[in-house]
Parts: C-alpha cells; structure tokens; sequence
C-alpha cells in the first residue's frame, strides 16, 4: 500500500524544515474554526472538546510548529506525520483534554469521499484520525519528512501512527488536534497492519526505549562485563520494521552496487555478489565498537530538553565481526579506477518506509578507499554465523531467539561495518552499494544525524550546510557502581569500572577518575585488549579499585578519558548541547552513597 | 669539549624522575655543612652568606626536590643540571640573599684538584659554579635526565648553565646553593664558548620566549592574515642550539637509516641516500600546519603554574612543504618487507645535546608506512629551497636574513614533516632514520611531552608509562580583536577572526563564536583552502562579522571548534591542567571592551 501511495506523490517536493517555522496564516481554513480573539473562543471550547483558548490572537498569530526533524531519531522521513515540536508556550491556549480523534459537537461532518477529494495543494490537504478531519495544508511547508506528508493526503493518519508509535504523544497529538476542522460521517474502525509483526524477538534483559521501531539498551551494570558483548545483549536500533530475510529471498540474495551521477536516468555499471561470493573472499575479522549517536541523550535532555529516544549510556556494544573487506569487494564486483573518483559511496539497507524508500547512509569515497579503515562487509556476529544452518542448530539447543535476535536485529544476511564512525552510517540488511559524487540523499544523511551549535533550535537550524555526523569523540562513562547503589565504609575500597572509546581508530591514552566531583583525579587501569592505538577499532574497559575517603557521607564519582590524539571529553554537556541530543560525550557523573 | 665529557661517563645509570622525588639523607654530607637543628642554624647563617635558615630539622628532612625534567621544555636532559623544580615552601630556610657562587665564609676550602677527584657516586659528586663546591651526590637520582648530571661531575657547572641561559632562575639557583659545601680556592674565571654563536638572525618581529636556545612566535594579530605563514614569521620551537650545515657538510650530505634491535652492538642494514637521490624521488607537496605542544601554555600557568616556555598562542604556524614521501625514501633505501615489521621508525636530527645525543622522536611503523598519513620529508618550505644557490641568491636581494631563518631555523637541509602531529615529533635537519621495536631513547620522547592528569605532580609523575603525545586535539583561537583593543558601538558590527586546527588530518566542521563568554552562540564562516575532512593538514581560518550588542560594555569573546570527529575543546584549564603546560586547547577568551 505504502508504495502506491508513494508512486502518485513522487514529483511533489516541499521545503524541508523552514528556518521560521510553521505559522498560522490569518486566512487559513483553521481561522474559521479558531477564535480570533478571546470572545470568540467559545467556539473552540465547545462542551466536548476540553479544548482550551488561552492565548491573545498574538500569541496564536505566532504559533510555530517547528519542524522537528525525525528528531526521535526514529521517526525521521518516511512517513506522513513524523513528530514535530511544538513550542509549548505557544499553543498552550490548545492543550488537549478531550480523547484525540474523538467527534467534536458544532464542527462540520465529511465524509471519506469528502475527505478523499482534498489530496493536493490546491485542493487542500485533508486527513483524518479516528473520528476527527484535520486541514494539514499550511503545516506541508514545515513538515520535516518533506514530500512524505502527502502519503496521507485524503486519508487516515492512523496507519503511519501505528508505524511510529511513538507518534502518539500528547505533544503531537495536539498539534494534530490544533489542526482540527470536522468530524467524519462514515467512520469505520481502519484496519491497520502491523508493520512490526515480523520484527523478531528479543532478550527480556534489554531495556526497551522504544517498541515500534524496536530501540533498546542493555543495563549499564552488564554491559562493560565482557569485551565483546553478547548478541542477545547488544544494543537494538532500528529506524524501520525488520525486513524480512526468507529462504526464497537468501536463495537470490545479492549485493548490488552501481555508479549513478545526477545526471543520469538510471545506475551504470551495475554489478552484483551473491552471499556464496563474498564469503569467499579473503574473510576479514575484527572487533569493532558500534555506537549510536544518541548515546546517552538522557542525561543531555536534563540540562535542556531535546528530541529523541531517551538512551542512557547503553546503547554501545562491542563485536567481533566476521566478513570481507569492502574494498575486496568492490574489487571482486570489478569496479574500474575512474568509478572510483566519485566522492562518496552510498549504501542501502532492505529496511524501507512506507514510500519503498530505503534506510541509507553515505560515507566519503577516500575513507572507504582506504585499507586501513577497516570498513567491511560482516556475514559473522561474534562468530555466530548468520546462516539458516546455524539457526536449526540453535533452534535444537534453544537458543533460537538469542540467534534470531543477532541475525534479524543486527542486519541478517550482511552488514556494513564502518569501524570508529556512528552507528546511524553502519546499514543493516545491506543491500546496494552506488558510487556517487552526491552524498545519500536518505533523511538520515541529510537531515539527521547532525549537530549544531547550542543556541541552535528547530527554527534556526540548516541542516544543508551542517557537517554529517561520522566518527565519534572521545567517550567515556562509569558502569559500576550505579547511581542508585551505594558502598560500605567498612569494605575501605571501592571498585570503579566503564567503558572509553574513541571515533576513527584512536586508542585511549587515559581514563582520569574521580570521586569527588572532579576536584581530584587519579588514573584507572585500562585494558584495550592489545589494540594498536592508530586501529582502536573496539572500547577500552577500565577499572579502579580505590580507598573509599573517610569522613565521606557520598562519593561523586567522575569519569573523563583521553584519546590517543589527546582529545578530551568536555566537562559539562551545556558547551556541546545540540537540538538532536547527539554525541553527549560529557563527563560521566555518578554519585553513591557511603553507609556505614 | 661536551663529547668528552660524555664518553667517560656513557655507563652509568640512574633513576629518573623518582615518584618520591629527592630527600637529602641524614648522612649527606650536606649536613656536616647546615644545621640539624634550629639552634645550630648560626652555621649557615655566616655573615656574609645571607643564607637563612628558617625551617626546622623536620622540614630539611623532607626536602623534595622534585624533578622537573626538562620542564621547561628548554632545558631537557642534554645538560647535567637540567633545571629541576623546588617545593618552594620546604626550601624556604635557604632563600636565597646572596649572590649564587660567590664565597661563604666558615666553608671548607677547596682546589680545582679535589674537586675533580669527586666524579662518581663511590666518591661523590661535586661540582662548582663561580666560587662555589656543591655536592649533589643525593641529588643525582631526581635529575629528570638521569646520567646527563654526571657530565659536570668534578667539573664546572657553568658551561651548561650557559648552554640553557633559562637555568639561571633565582629557584634554580637556590637548589644549588642548597647543596653548597665550600668554596673554591684557585678559582679563575672559565671562558665559556657560546653553543649559540652560530644561530642565525631572525626576524624582528618574532616574540622571543627564549634566546638560547632560540623560540619566538610571531604576534598573533599577524598570524591568521594568510593561509601559508611567511618564513620568517614561522615560529621557532629548537631545542638545542642551530646545527651549522656549510658547504662542506651539504657535499657529503646523507640521510642514513638502520634497523636497531635491543640485542644488537651496531645498526644493521644500513642505507643512506644524498640529497640529490632524494630530490629526484617524486616530489609531494602539502600545507600543513605545524603546532607546538607547548601553544597556549600562558594561560595555563595562569590557571596554575606550570614550567615551560610561557608560549601565548602563537606557536603554530602553517607552511607549504615540498619534498618526497617517507615511504619513498624507505623503499628507495632498499629495505625489505621484514625490517617494515618493527613496531617504531625513530628519527634523529643533526642538532646535538652537550654528550653528543642527536633531537630525536619516533612514532608507530603502521603510522610512518601508511601513504594516507602523508609523512614526508621536505627540502623547500614555502616554495624556498633550502640550497646554497638560493641563499646566494637571496642575499642579493637582501632577504638572506629571511632565508636564513626559514633554512637554519627550521631545519635545513631536510625536514621530517608528520602532518597533525605535534611539532615536536617533526624532528628538524633530518639525519638519520632507525627502524626498531622500541621508541627513541630521546629524552623528549620519553621524558617529556607527555600529559598526565592535573593531580599529578612532578612527585607522582610516572614518564615511563605515560602516553607519548603525538597527535593533536582540537584547537581554536581568536587571533582578533586582541584582548588589549577596543571597538567602537558606532560601528555597529565588529569582526572575529582566527585559526582552528585538529590533529590527524582531522578537518574542521564548525567553529563556534560567542560575545557574551558563552552564554549564546553563532557559527563563524569558515575557510579550509579546500582540504578534504580526513586530510586537514594545514588550519582552518575562520572569521564572524556581528553586530554589537547594544549597550554592552564589553565584549566577552568565546570561540570552541569542533572537528571532523565531532571532538570540542574544553571549556576550563583546568580538567586538562598538567605539569608540563601541554596541549592547552581550551575554549578561547578575549574581552575586548565596547567604546562611545
């Protein structure tokens, strides 16, 4: 259904996150729903609708809906509604109090057909949710996904809400709400097909952020017990349902990868391998951390609210991975050296939304080029091989759903590793390689998964100009002790264990520990696993055993790590906040109490 | 004179940088000569000595004198009384009144022939200076360059005092005349040779922080008007005084390379190419910028003292080098596949300490063969060859002052250039070249340029398990408005300018500029000369034009850069606050007030 929608609407192209936002105008069709000044908010206030005007028609004048980018880091593009911020202050005078959806009395009725008829620009972009129609017209300029509004033009949202669960928040929901301009005649429950009735399942012990897509963490106490992480425990992010990898499809499963310019009408020099292929190629192993560029978004989102899945200091794992070189591969596809003069590869995943529009990233052609980057192709998690096989055999001995979890979640039958870059580049379930002199044009390389500076927010930003994110700084975070423990007085000696890493290859030079605040510092011992500090492709665990200060009531526990170029986790998260709540690469502060 | 002095001494050994730093023992002899108690103090306290002794036994007991290897980033080993720190509190009681060296009444009485005769550890080691002996027999195990202290061993201190003219501080001068044990009877001025007399001239409008040996920065108000600094504005960094390189010497040039193992008596596979062989080897040519570890090392002290060169932000500078590849050189040296497995490429300059050891540095094999890390050797720099025929050329035209500089200064006739790493590893008028499985044994590779963390004191220093720097982290500056200058609110808007550089090739993605000390922010526009992200060897010039806030009284300018790994700067001194004054690349701050 998703693909025919998309068909009628590729040609239609809207401005992406407008620098002001988007603002009410005087003539809207809402304005004939909508109080123009306080005595006539009655109208809005309607004895069902628990909709409140508070505002001055300034206030309302000045409504901005600013585009908020997929800044869950999940809703992205892709579908019609994806979330968008509110500022609260603003459309206070519409805060919510009736069930969203819900028929609202003296409001005009439509029908379907009626609705149906409203699917363009020029005709006005009517949806509807449950029992309520909405005019989204004046919001298409402000929409962050862009064209992918008009999938719902003419029908229901509910749908894509369903795709995005995490769509249904207050917060949207009175946008949508604000919105508002009838009730539906013919309403009949929609049925909705779960797009994530395939996903597969996962461990109990990981802690889910977010269901639909599926994001979860495992628990920071786990997580720096072992080097390697174990698949069942890695951490999950999905920006999309799980493709689905069947026998039929592994039987004709190939890696494509082509050249395109912009100027051409289709890909040239296609080429393909099938899995048989690359896993003969010479295999490639390597341990490699992968991390998401939200990591710790939780403790950024204190200082100063962003948008985003609330990850804690999880969601970075470390494995093994077995597979071919990107490099042998592109060779083996027989790629000539000018295809090669392209500025960047791009990369795709069988992972789609609801336009048929991959998941994608792009990175710059000299990376990938380079030997001693160590991008490659994985078809092995910590040796578990990704294999119909091996899946029997686990299903015998019972661990079909640890399997199936590192298998289906983590990019079954192949993905790309770029060691020492963010995870968001890193594409699962790969699927199409295209040399190319633009960068991906996905959402998430263009339109996520960058920073600005703090004073930054959604009405200012340019995505445009602003760098992609790639390799990760300088990190570090203390796992044990927790913050809600607490240690004996009695036991004289307190065990302070984490994590450290760096983006692009580079080893950790130091880990400085504190315990009181960051007055003063003492080095941690580091265990790097015997990386060379130019190809530190993996964490560096740490740990200090330390005599627990006498007289103390707590123990502010303070993590910062150096990296081999010397640089330094910042001190406070104030200097580097961004609107995305990515890269808090903060000190880590723990504070436990001293009993006894 | 100095190559003597060392060879009768090459065998011996001692601790360095002792984590206890230097007590003077009960049975020093020291202590036939000062007070073990307050009221025998009258010992010292001799009429004309001006010596004080205010402490108590307890306190003389506990004397630290912590070594301060080469803290001054001058001063090294290389020389046997390398500076060294004092806990200046401990010595208190010896402050200092009189003139050091000059005749203490109630002292033993000394010939030059005794003195001699106490040139190792069985018969003491005492030395002179003016008209002073002093034992430092207890003082050997804290010099932070360990065996270079037994050079002045029965002899003169003055000729290395004059070698390193920054020895002669009042704190320095204390510890010496702390270890005074009588005066010398047949004194008669030493003439002393001056290492530095065959220095070049330089420019005028260099900022001297040091004459002998020579370090200058050029003012910052000049420094980011152009991409490529001029020569003769490039900063200076020398450790030792300037090689003479004449005609004779450039004839018989080679640059020689060995592969060295712990077990071997002499190199092995020794190999050498003349300048013409190099010159005729592809020629590469790169901006890069070059950094002192030592930058910004001003405001550090002023956050906390630290010992070194006081360099404002003007040690770094940017040239465009032209020479041939490191690998080049190598594989035309003819090495084999098996000598490229040691883990270091160690490099040596012709500029020679007192013992006759070379500057040296080395880095990691895996970083030297990787062609991506562009390491070259020059021979121009900035378009001017380092050739006798220039020379003439240019005195000519009267330049041969400038051209003197950028050739004896910065290294003629060849110059090891490792992009992104810290200046101090490009080790000037490259000689020779040693593959080995261990760093070099240069005193500044491992006894200095190294971080530790801001608890750590030169008595809990550990050098030897400490970090090598070599890559730098993320800089920015603001080279205008000064901190001295004002602007006019007539004006409306004021313009910001500056530099912004990583290490590792790592290129700038944004630099941030503040005018309320960070409290908002506006992004600068940038200016990379082109440079690929991965391959950022030179700076980034950045500037901002702004409107003045009104009413404002002053301006409180903050600039931080984030690099290509989305590393920041800190924001305070004082989390990367250590001993040595390294790699200070904390926010930058320039308050400039707001006129009329």
């Amino acid at each position: 259904m998703y693909r025919n929608l998309s068909r009628s609407l590729q040609t239609l192209h809207v401005c992406l996150l407008p620098k002001k936002g988007f603002t009410l105008p005087k003539t809207s069709v809402l304005n004939t729903l909508r109080p123009t000044s306080l005595s006539s908010s009655s109208r809005c206030l309607s004895t069902n609708s628990g909709f409140e005007s508070e505002g001055s028609n300034q206030s309302r004048k000045s409504i901005n809906y600013a585009a908020y980018a997929s800044a869950t880091g999940i809703l992205a593009a892709g579908v019609a509604f994806v979330t968008w911020c509110v500022n609260k202050q603003e459309v206070a005078h519409c805060k919510q109090k009736r069930t969203p959806g819900s028929s609202v009395d003296k409001l005009p009725t439509y029908t379907t057909e009626d609705v149906r008829k409203h699917n363009s620009l020029k005709s006005r972009i009517w949806v509807t949710y449950k029992n309520g129609v909405y005019d989204v017209t004046d919001f298409v300029a402000s929409h962050p996904g862009g064209d992918k509004i008009f999938l719902a033009a003419g029908k229901s949202l509910e749908p894509f809400f369903e795709l995005y669960g995490i769509h249904k928040t207050k917060e949207v929901m009175e946008i949508v709400e604000s919105l508002r301009i009838g009730n539906i005649y013919d309403t009949k429950p929609i049925k909705i097909e779960d797009a994530y009735k395939n996903d597969p399942e996962r461990s109990m012990a990981l802690t889910v952020n977010s269901e639909k897509p599926f994001n979860a963490e495992p628990p920071l106490s786990l997580l720096a017990d072992t080097f390697l992480t174990p698949n069942s425990l890695f951490f999950v992010r999905n920006h999309l349902p799980v493709p689905v990898v069947d026998d039929k499809m592994l039987k004709t499963y190939q890696l494509e990868a082509s050249v395109f310019d912009k100027q051409d009408t289709k890909p040239k020099h296609v080429k393909s391998l099938t899995l048989s292929d690359i896993k003969r190629l010479p295999k490639f192993e390597m341990d490699a951390t992968m991390q998401c560029a939200g990591n710790r978004r939780k403790e950024m989102s204190q200082v100063k609210e962003v948008k985003g899945l609330s990850w804690n200091c999880g969601s970075i794992s470390t494995a093994k991975w077995t597979g071919a070189r990107l490099t042998d591969i592109l060779k083996a596809m027989g790629f000539k050296d000018e295809d090669f003069n392209k500025k960047y590869i791009q990369f795709e995943g069988l992972d789609v939304d609801p336009t048929g529009t991959p998941y994608g990233s792009s990175i710059a052609m000299e990376k990938a080029l380079d030997p001693n980057q160590c991008i490659m192709v994985a078809y092995e998690m910590n040796g578990l091989h990704t294999s119909k096989k091996l899946i029997i055999k686990f299903m015998i001995l019972n661990y079909y759903n640890v399997l199936r979890t590192s298998a289906a979640d983590h990019g079954f039958p192949l993905r790309l590793i770029i060691p020492g870059v963010v995870g968001a580049r890193n594409v699962k379930w790969l699927k199409k390689i295209v040399l190319s002199d633009e960068e991906s044009h996905s959402h998430w390389q263009r339109k996520d998964y960058k920073c600005f500076n703090p004073s930054v927010d959604f009405n200012t930003c340019d995505f445009d100009t602003a760098y992609a994110v790639q390799e990760t700084p300088v990190q570090s975070v203390i796992s044990e002790p927790s913050a809600s423990s607490s240690v004996s007085a009695d036991d004289g000696y307190v065990t302070v264990r984490g994590y450290a890493f760096s983006g692009g290859g580079r080893g950790i030079a130091r880990v400085d520990l504190s315990l009181d605040g960051g007055e003063t510092w003492l080095n941690a011992e580091l265990d790097n696993n015997g990386q060379s500090p130019y190809k530190s492709w993996a964490w560096t665990l740490w740990e200090a055993t330390v005599p627990i200060p006498k007289n103390k009531k707590k123990l502010d526990l303070v993590c910062k790590a150096v990296d081999s170029s010397h640089n330094v986790q910042p001190e406070r998260i104030e200097g580097i906040w961004n609107l995305r709540g990515l890269l808090n690469n903060s000190w880590h502060r723990v504070s436990v109490k001293v009993e006894g």
